[in-house]
């Protein structure tokens, strides 16, 4: 992918829009005199000043989100700089990109005037969305500058959580009504100085701000001047209420390929609107959270972040695995006495634990993944059970087989051998069994299915496998 | 959210656009009659025959993203009851909207006619598409039908690998030149019949078709009539090349907000564009593939599959698993001397190797993130190592010290206590050193780093784990 300015000679101009690598380079380079670049001193050094001037005209060149790439992959004393460095009217624009955790740190190093500079070209959603994260002054006085529509939309904006439509909905739109032609929407479109972005269609309210119908422009380009609005207009309209959830609005763009969507209040007013890009960003951050989720990470962290943030964004998981992996621990002490006897059982356990949980993550993914598709209703679990259990007779008829051939071979005892496939069945049953009914009881309790699930299968495999085999080779075995 | 047609009392008909819960239930309902169905017999029992009635219309009202959602939560006699009283006009849309999986098992289903008239109406880009699933016959006839340029459009896409832009860039497109009047090209644009979806930008070319710059519909719209395109025309663009990987245009489409992008050939030349709705499939399924592969699924699997599909798809990592707890099996079984001595041991072992795979996976996950996002050059593997290294040995001394007591307590042996201390501090150590060098070197190698790095890095906690307390146990309790 390449951006390319047009020039005489377009040949000479073609460019890759980031180069990190040099970013990075530059930057290292740059760390011993951050000091005085940061306090906008002279760098006497003239490779240094050099490669200085190299950075600025390169970060100036840069899109906002890119420089939001290039801060979030630094670390904090190049970060620092670096920010020092990028042109400060793209600085709310930047604000905006960074994650949850650098935008923190770059706020954190700027002061009131700076912060104020930096918001003043923003939206009013766009405000919203960094007040939580600015000073209180900041925000009263980034306030005290817009006129009261703006302040009224800033602070319903506010008002809703993070993961509803209203939090991330604009009020930048264009309306009109359905009883003008079409000739007259275009003479009405060109005395603004410019449309909203994403502009692909233009909402149709009646006197009362009732939405009526939208009218994409697909259409009204190619429609009859003369034509009315009424009888150009698409009336079956995917419309949300700000209460509603972002996942799902997503999911609605996704299925109907949307661009834009009309939000509208209890009275179905027309109270703004919500836009693909901060779709697109809704479907990256959901599936990075179930990501991290499933790792064990609380939130999303910063690449750089003090090893003390680091510690504490962890450690709610590790201690969750302490404790599972205790009673996993205390399953195996109370069969101390048949490990004394026969020791090959200690070093075969671990197998059957570990298989189980891999089965068990397997299908426990599965059900996940289609239960945010929507996909699954009551009916289907039992179906599911079935078919999971069916898989996993297979698979533990397999491979309990062959890992009893090996331990049979290897401690020269076929009753081993046979624990070992009866273990392996049984634990990869149960792996089937807790992988479908886990996510189905948590969405049943109204929880996030993806949430710990992966801890939670993994818990059941590892303790009921080794009881399970442990159980099977003190009663078969001694 | 909801779809709503404009009627004189919009209040009576606004709907949730897809209630599966109902769907499920009719289908399961109409089962006995399944064969009737799909034969086109009339069904007798009234109560089976108006439930019949109403599945019919809810699945006619519904948009081929719905249906398809439907299908894909289906057990396979009900899909394919269902498929057969889906609107047939709409079955290549629907068709290109489920999963790969499915998709075999609806065309298996289909024969060639049926197969024919769902591509008939499909443009160049879906019949490629889905031309690798269809029988050759039907690729060949359903080629007949179209003009020698569409079927130039269909073999060129064809000929592009799943995960280049090429394979996924469609060839409907407006385009202009430079030197005419905004006033023409409204008038231009008004002999079509219609614009292609998502235009939301008009191609700028030469007479050699070679791209010189994009006219924004936002910008056409509120441009004087007189200007020229050329003055109103952007011109630093962002364009693919057909052999430019997905991700990366994807992730560009996300940076930038962009909702359509040329794509050109060497010679500059515009030869189709890409849209935002490929992308965001692109984005879902790449998100998709990291967490079926985390989870050790190979790929996207049908949620009804017959049984050995499933299997299929689950052997290589449950193999891979095997092997890996089989290694593991093996360094406890150099230790069996001491685990008889000390058969405390084979209860307190599973401790040190699961914590070790906790935190490698959470060192592992936040590093394959940064790389997928393009923020890890060279120069930061050393420093994330150090903060890794750094926040193991606060996690390492933390929870080392508090299962180290507690085994102290538990087996009243203040020796296990601190080898468990060491144990778990060395193992963490290790953990956050391979969780940043796996997908290091794995990118290095030109590999993707997410696949299998969870296994890779299990594998090497585990054994490690079992390696370093076995071992300190030996040297210091025996």
């Amino acid at each position: 992918m390449s951006i390319e300015e047009n020039t005489p000679e377009p040949d000479k101009t073609e460019r890759m829009p980031l180069d990190i690598e040099r970013v990075h380079a530059l930057s290292e380079a740059l760390l011993p005199v951050a000091e005085q670049i940061e306090n906008n001193l002279p760098v006497e050094d003239e490779t240094l000043s050099a490669k200085l001037v190299e950075l600025i005209a390169v970060l100036h060149e840069l899109h906002p989100a890119d420089v939001a790439a290039v801060l979030e992959s630094l670390p904090p004393k190049e970060r620092s700089m670096v920010w020092h460095l990028a042109s400060p009217e793209e600085d709310g624009e930047v604000l905006l990109e960074v994650s949850d955790a650098v935008r923190e740190t770059l706020i954190e190093s700027m002061d009131k005037e700076e912060l104020l500079a930096a918001v003043d070209d923003l939206d009013a959603d766009e405000l919203a969305e960094l007040a939580g994260d600015l000073p209180h002054q900041v925000v009263y006085e980034a306030l005290q500058t817009r006129d009261a529509e703006e302040r009224a939309q800033v602070q319903a904006a506010m008002s809703y959580e993070d993961d509803q439509v209203g939090a991330i909905m604009d009020f930048e739109l264009v309306s009109i009504r359905a009883d003008v032609a079409c000739e007259v929407v275009l003479r009405y479109l060109r005395r603004f100085e410019s449309l909203p972005d994403h502009t692909d269609k233009i909402f149709v309210v009646d006197e009362n701000d009732v939405l009526q119908g939208v009218l994409p422009i697909r259409k009204l380009l190619v429609a009859d001047p003369d034509e009315l609005v009424e009888n150009v207009m698409a009336t079956d309209v995917v419309r949300f209420r700000p209460e509603d959830n972002v996942e799902e609005a997503a999911q609605a763009f996704e299925r109907y390929d949307l661009v834009t969507a009309p939000v509208v209040d209890a009275d179905k007013k027309l109270i703004g609107r919500i836009t693909i890009d901060e779709m697109v960003d809704v479907i990256r951050e959901e599936s990075e959270a179930d990501m991290l989720n499933m790792a064990g990470l609380q939130e999303e962290e910063d690449l750089f972040a003090p090893i003390w943030h680091s510690v504490r964004n962890r450690w709610v998981w590790l201690a969750v695995n302490l404790c599972t992996a205790f009673i996993a621990s205390r399953v195996i002490g109370a069969f101390e006495g048949s490990i004394e006897k026969i020791v090959a059982l200690a070093a075969l356990m671990p197998i059957v634990a570990g298989i189980g949980g891999n089965s068990g993550n397997q299908t426990i993914t599965m059900i996940v993944r289609a239960m945010a598709m929507g996909q699954i209703s009551g009916v289907q679990a039992r179906r599911l059970l079935k078919k999971e259990v069916g898989v996993a007779l297979v698979n533990g008829l397999i491979w309990g087989t062959v890992m009893g051939v090996v331990s049979w071979l290897l401690y020269g005892s076929i009753g081993i051998g046979l624990v070992m496939v009866a273990a392996m069945t049984l634990n990869l049953l149960l792996a089937a069994t807790v992988g479908v009914l886990i996510p189905v009881m948590m969405d049943k309790a109204g929880r996030d299915p993806a949430l710990g699930s992966s801890v939670l299968i993994t818990a059941v495999t590892d303790s009921g496998g080794f009881l399970i085999f442990l159980g099977l080779a003190t009663m078969f075995l001694l």
